[in-house]
């Protein structure tokens, strides 16, 4: 970035995405502790001087290309009723956390690299900015009276994405549509019974299907 | 193991649960990528020789203090009604979860060492053993008429405990008694609705609580 070296943006910023791209590909293969400026310079076919005049040492350019990644987000549907929404944005998160960049992505956070307090950070925020950017899906369903006052928007997109990501962290199992509904029911369910209210459910509610 | 170095039994398990503890302490703190058999027996205040005589290399070292963790498990309650159950059960996940043992588990898992497969199958099975273990939970409530017949007891297991591990995983927020206690009226609300069971909820189902 200092003036003697400087280049159009488009190049630039080319230049840019495929370090970052190399750096993920590197961290979800190889782990942390291996990762070489060396070698991200490499498979992103740029000269390791190039990558030195951007980041200063692996440390940031792991963490930048991390950070990078938290900026792509999916986007927030507004279909008119809570329970379309809520199936847009679970499918969305699931073609989203499915994709091979996501994967690469999931791999480098929770890799060595994890250590880094920087990218402990990014871990959250990959989660926290989506989460909030979803909330109006709730809000909206609260002021159209399809759902209690006082409904925690923010516990409400957790439960829809929790089973995801238990999936994709813990289980290992496939994620997929089916998946994303599974997660849309429960969810439905829950919040149309006040559980994400603060005055719903505290005496058991009534059993609403009975075997 | 071999026989002209045949121990009692005693100081043998003691060893072993030593070198354990020292291999999950050494992954969680530095990550698999600098973990040595000297640091691990240095920690553990026993002699390098001593280790190899039991396991062949690091791997098989990580890999068997993993799997040796994983039988560690959860007292699946019997309480004789599925809410009281169901408490219990996520109240104690979130006390096992959040031991320093459990979190040293986690980070191990979720260091380099998650590329070998063996750990990435340890992961698998750290959920799905106490998974299955819990099931009774549910099978009973639905014998007692507490919930619709057919309701998937996995599914339930893990709607409970999946806002527990993203929050230990992903969000990096405090996990508490609060947390345990709100996963139970997610659950609870939804499989009371048959969200977890394929006749229920095909449509709508109606709104309990409403603003």
């Amino acid at each position: 970035m200092n003036a003697e070296h400087a280049r159009p943006v488009g190049r630039g910023a080319k230049v840019r995405a495929a370090v970052h791209a190399a750096t993920l590909a590197e961290l979800a293969e190889k782990g942390y502790a291996t990762l070489t400026v060396d070698g991200v310079a490499q498979r992103a076919g740029v000269h390791k001087t190039t990558v030195y005049r951007r980041w200063k040492d692996r440390e940031s350019l792991v963490v930048d290309a991390l950070a990078g990644h938290v900026a792509a987000d999916i986007p927030i549907p507004d279909t008119g009723t809570f329970e379309t929404d809520l199936r847009a944005l679970a499918r969305a998160l699931v073609r989203m956390m499915t994709a091979a960049s996501a994967r690469a992505l999931l791999a480098a956070v929770f890799s060595d690299a994890a250590r880094l307090s920087e990218v402990a950070e990014v871990r959250r925020q990959i989660f926290d900015d989506r989460l909030r950017r979803a909330e109006p899906v709730v809000t909206r369903a609260v002021s159209r009276g399809e759902l209690p006052a006082g409904t925690d928007a923010a516990e409400v997109i957790r439960s829809l994405a929790a089973p995801v990501y238990l999936r994709l962290l813990m289980t290992v199992e496939p994620v997929d549509e089916a998946v994303a509904d599974q997660a849309v029911r429960v969810t439905l369910a829950a919040a149309r019974a006040g559980a994400f209210s603060p005055t719903g459910l505290s005496a058991p509610g009534p059993l609403v299907v009975h075997g």
